[in-house]
């Protein structure tokens, strides 16, 4: 019986989307009919976003699972009629590469202090040679599948490597630390710190006054996780004062960074638009569609949420 | 008996070797005594650099092979007098590390487009998330120890690789082109094109008008080799013409770079006070010391020069 995937997330994505998703389905194997409109109780899955128009989804008695584009979640795990399967997207060949290229970058960047060469009015030739990778240890605050890809090329690249995360992990490499417990040891004298859990009750404001107090003085703090993480107030005091060195965010607690916010103008916060990563459509249109034959197969979908943690 | 070890390359850098190097002879179960002066004829081994006080080896009747501190040997491999084994650094722990790093880095930077986020004078918000590094071609131009290990890092963070040698190599992961016939092919289209080569009379200018042509249009340049490798005047005319979109600079003809020269005003021309890597005493020391032990087994030099080719 032909399946009916309801494409939920948007004109504009729709039209991203149809013909990559359309062929990622057939390759799939699966007989199935991508549509924008359909009677509820006739629709299989819906592939939607945070932001998706489907808002209500209790008339969706048959849907079977419904599969986010984004691999954040906290714009739709707290909508309570959404009591089916949810699927965070996991695209390893997109999503998490994207990630893993921002983060390996702007870490050497401020590895290597490149920004006192690219704005050097003065023409200064100061021949210095920056510490060796192996002399620097960066923290990656989570380790689900982005922190880990990251992780591990910051290791393969040759920094000292730290990781924490909520529950025990393991990475090659890596020194993981995980729980309350672990936290204040992951951060202890760290040089550059990186952002990457999700956004639940429990993270937000982790990187606060006393975990920036934590650092090496003159950190620095990478954020291309998610906004609420970091107490916005405590960061800037901590670059005023000095402690950190440098801030480079990618996500903000508002979006786009409202013009008047003052990290614009902060002359040590260096803003990206929300870059850092971003689904690819090709790549996660296979990964949707393995996810549907990974159901109809009975299998677990990857990148299940758990409603209760929050991702 | 005691092998007299003579330390020519300088009382600074002797300030920086004397214990680092000591340390490693003795590790290295050498009996030998690290000098700053010597009777010439009692001169086992010379540690030096192109710009030493030794400059006339013709005394040093029994030395048994010189040791430069640096990579690159273009000043001293023309020294006619200099007819005893000479052996170029070779520092996988330090100085190939540091390039590694240092290369990385910027092909990271210019592939990310870091700078317009790092100067951002109108607050510009334009959430366009730049492409997977495999949609980027890197041709790194120099297949010895430093470019042969930068292509494998860029190839592990995921860029299209390309690499071009004088004679042929092969590289894993990397597409190699070599020689007169290769080279054309090496540059055709390529987005960032990386200098590593040494500096012979056969690689000066190698990168000319003719040669940045065959990039893509909007190619950036990363030159962390040496100066005379670019035909400067035709890459300020690529530059303002717009067929190359930047050039990070670490090598100059002349160092420090004069003041006046245009590189340092250029709005598309980044300047690096030649730190892409140094030699580190402590790992430059073992390796030495690890030179000196292996002359005395009869074995073959790391990084002997070959006087014909230039390096």
């Amino acid at each position: 019986m032909t399946l009916t995937v309801l494409f939920a997330a948007g004109d504009a994505a729709f039209a991203d989307y149809e013909a990559p998703l359309t062929r990622a389905l057939s390759e799939a194997g699966l007989d199935a009919r991508l549509v924008t409109e359909a009677a509820p109780e006739d629709v299989d899955y819906i592939v939607t976003a945070p932001n998706g128009w489907v808002q209500d989804f209790t008339p969706y008695t048959n849907t079977k699972a419904v599969q986010t584009l984004w691999a954040g979640v906290e714009g739709i795990v707290g909508n309570d009629t959404l009591t089916q399967p949810l699927a965070r997207m996991v695209d390893d060949e997109g999503l998490t590469q994207g990630m893993v290229e921002w983060v390996t970058g702007h870490v050497l960047r401020h590895h290597l202090g490149m920004d006192a060469h690219i704005v050097n009015p003065d023409h200064a030739w100061d021949h210095q040679a920056p510490p060796l990778a192996a002399e620097r240890t960066v923290t990656i605050l989570g380790l689900g599948t982005l922190g880990t890809a990251c992780a591990r090329m910051l290791a393969t690249v040759g920094f000292d490597m730290r990781g924490w995360s909520r529950t025990e992990k393991s990475v090659e490499d890596v020194a993981c630390h995980h729980g309350d417990a672990g936290f204040g040891t992951a951060l202890d004298g760290a040089d550059i710190v990186v952002l990457l859990l999700p956004d639940t009750a429990a993270t937000r404001n982790v990187l606060d006054a006393a975990a920036i107090g934590r650092l090496a003085r003159g950190a620095v703090v990478i954020n291309p996780g998610r906004g609420p993480l970091i107490d916005d107030d405590a960061l800037l005091a901590a670059l005023d004062e000095g402690q950190l060195s440098h801030a480079t965010l990618d996500v903000f607690r508002t979006e786009p960074l409202p013009q008047d916010h003052p990290f614009w103008a902060h002359p040590r916060v260096t803003v990206t638009p929300h870059i850092a990563s971003e689904t690819r459509t090709d790549s996660a249109a296979r990964e949707v569609a393995a996810n549907i034959a990974r159901c109809e197969r009975g299998e677990t979908l990857k990148g299940l949420v758990d409603r209760d943690r929050g991702y």
